[in-house]
């Protein structure tokens, strides 16, 4: 049966899914550092949360979200300077995924072109490829001292009459830099002169180190009308598979999401309301993974440079290190499936998130101190092997 | 701002999702039968499972959905007959919604038409614009006696070389029929013959009635592999709120619907685990509602044929009651708005389900039989008032 006569064109274009895809065991003597799921497990409380939520009720249709979630969310976000109108500005949706989703679904038209950076998550290619948009890359530069950095010259020269939306990662997954206020105020100017939308995912926004803080684009005045936050619980609060996220967007925009016809609003009421407890109280528990994630980096980055030919900056932000990998003379990918198929240690390839990024290897430190060490100590030995 | 330049194109077709929308409170003076959203609560035992879950850390990434929640959809659904490959061919989705969303999003090109009856849930409309699809009504045929049922020339009719999908509604809302074994035997025919796919959408299997039996187009040899089957837990286990619906597709369809770049599987993963066990031991609570529905169902038809000017017969299925108000000489828009605004009383116009709903008002029996008598007090005192 040929199936293909059946897809949407696009579909045919995007990378296949494999199914059934195994995911990799946690245990035994594969370390999994390629995807960002942190290893750390709820608190108690949120099951109790959960359970009082349905105990009391609440697992009917709310059709436009739970009002108690939008409201927090606005609270939560306001510590920026930001204003939100919880029930006109917040939509809830089924994680950070979700939320670039939706608001591409309800803003490009096939041919619209997307500015992206190089590097970049990987997981933007495939919605703008799947509504037809065009990417466009903007290659981010390299200081001297081997930190990533937005490229405001690139992004000028990627931005055209066809632009309908930049998507900026802040603080950036692979490259853990935070994007500075003057590079945010060239961006925000750049989409008002070409009149084109600025999609924010800030879901790394409470991982900062290194004495930086987060700097929010909604902030700048030329920017908040056009600006489409995308927000997840998934690294806050390590709730990747209770699926929580949500857009901040105007009003105007904020509309148009809310008419893409996917269905009621996806996340679970209890857990709606969970959730929103989570962002008032969690916070210790935030603090405390915070805190163990700040010992792993200082950890990593300092044994990692220790190896030759890898060279590691420390990140501003996220829980990911960006190691340069460039002197062992091989491509990420082909490192990375050496690592995998010798070692049994997983890491993404750098080439994965972009030209840019090829030469280096991202780590997720989502493994307890002793397993990284021992993830390290095979990193060792794959440079001892490769030297040879 | 002038908003409509960012959007896509299609979002602009669609009729516009009012923010907020404010919710009809189910109590006070108001009520409210207009959506379907069961008056039962969840089993304190759904709160525990899921509280088990969290506390057992089943909180991280499922990337194809939870093992458990695909197996025993698959041993549920095999009740019917058919074999299904859990790992290949069982998609969870957030609700029923999301699994028409996303097999339209799978398949559906510009100026691809789209099947659907007529009268049909309205749900399927906005999703199938929004995909540039055409919509072609095929009109049921009315019996004699009052009932819908699908009717093959119609279907037959509308069928063209550009037909992508149809899709029925088995057991039918708003009309409450059952498709016969007969008439879907004609549906298979004719979707093979043309070579279009089949969206069966199927969440009210379980609420039949007159002795009638659910029947599953996938068991027809011809059929099984162009099927698409959208299922939900929402009126089965009144889980509107936790959101748990699945798409049950042949592999290679189903590979299609994966691709589709949503994000991460959609339901909490402690809400697959509690969602699997209500499939596998949720039935007593399920029939305690079944046995209530058909009491409100027996009592409001008997009620509602002693009001002069209405005609109500006994659904096969589901829990809402389609009765005929063409005696009253009015449109079904006017005579619901009135029975609001006169009566607090909300159901829905039958025009809102097609030019064949026009004559009709939909009843979703969703308030015990005290509040549903009140309602037809109402009804009643509505009609007294039209007759003058």
């Amino acid at each position: 049966m040929d199936i293909s006569k059946y897809a949407k064109r696009e579909i045919l274009q995007l990378a296949e899914r494999p199914t059934p895809r195994t995911p990799i065991p946690r245990t035994g003597d594969i370390i999994n550092l390629g995807a960002g799921d942190p290893d750390f497990n709820q608190p108690p409380i949120v099951a109790e949360w959960i359970k009082e939520a349905i105990e009391a009720g609440e697992t009917h249709y709310t059709f436009q979200g739970h009002p108690e979630f939008k409201k927090t969310v606005a609270e939560y976000y306001s510590k920026y300077g930001v204003k939100i109108d919880p029930e006109t500005q917040v939509i809830p949706t089924s994680g950070g995924g979700a939320a670039l989703f939706l608001t591409l679904a309800a803003t490009i038209n096939p041919g619209d072109e997307v500015i992206i950076p190089d590097p970049a998550f990987q997981g933007y290619i495939n919605p703008i490829k799947y509504f037809g948009g065009r990417i466009v890359r903007a290659k981010m530069r390299k200081t001297e001292d081997g930190y990533f950095r937005p490229n405001i010259e690139n992004i000028e020269k990627a931005a055209t009459e066809k632009t309908k939306l930049i998507i900026i990662c802040n603080p950036d997954n692979p490259t853990g830099c935070i994007y500075t206020m003057e590079e945010l105020k060239e961006i925000a100017r750049i989409a008002t002169e070409k009149d084109f939308l600025i999609l924010s995912d800030e879901i790394y926004n409470e991982f900062t180190w290194m004495g930086k803080k987060h700097t929010a684009i909604a902030t700048i005045k030329e920017a908040v009308d056009r600006t489409i936050i995308a927000m997840s619980l998934s690294k806050t609060f390590a709730w990747t598979g209770l699926r929580v996220g949500y857009i901040i967007a105007p009003k105007e925009l904020a509309e148009l999401i809310w008419r893409v016809p996917i269905g009621v609003s996806t996340i679970p009421v209890p857990i709606q309301i969970a959730a929103a407890k989570m962002l008032r109280e969690g916070w210790r528990f935030h603090e405390e993974m915070k805190r163990e994630y700040k010992k792993r980096i200082e950890h990593c980055v300092k044994r990692l440079n220790e190896i030759p030919n890898i060279k590691c900056v420390h990140p501003e932000a996220t829980f990911y290190l960006f190691p340069d990998i460039t002197e062992t003379g091989i491509k990420s990918t082909e490192y990375t499936n050496k690592l995998f198929e010798e070692e049994r240690v997983r890491v993404a390839a750098g080439s994965t998130f972009g030209e840019m990024g090829e030469g280096h290897i991202r780590i997720a430190l989502v493994a307890s101190i002793e397993k990284l060490d021992e993830a390290i100590n095979r990193i060792e030995r794959l440079h001892k092997k490769l030297k040879k």
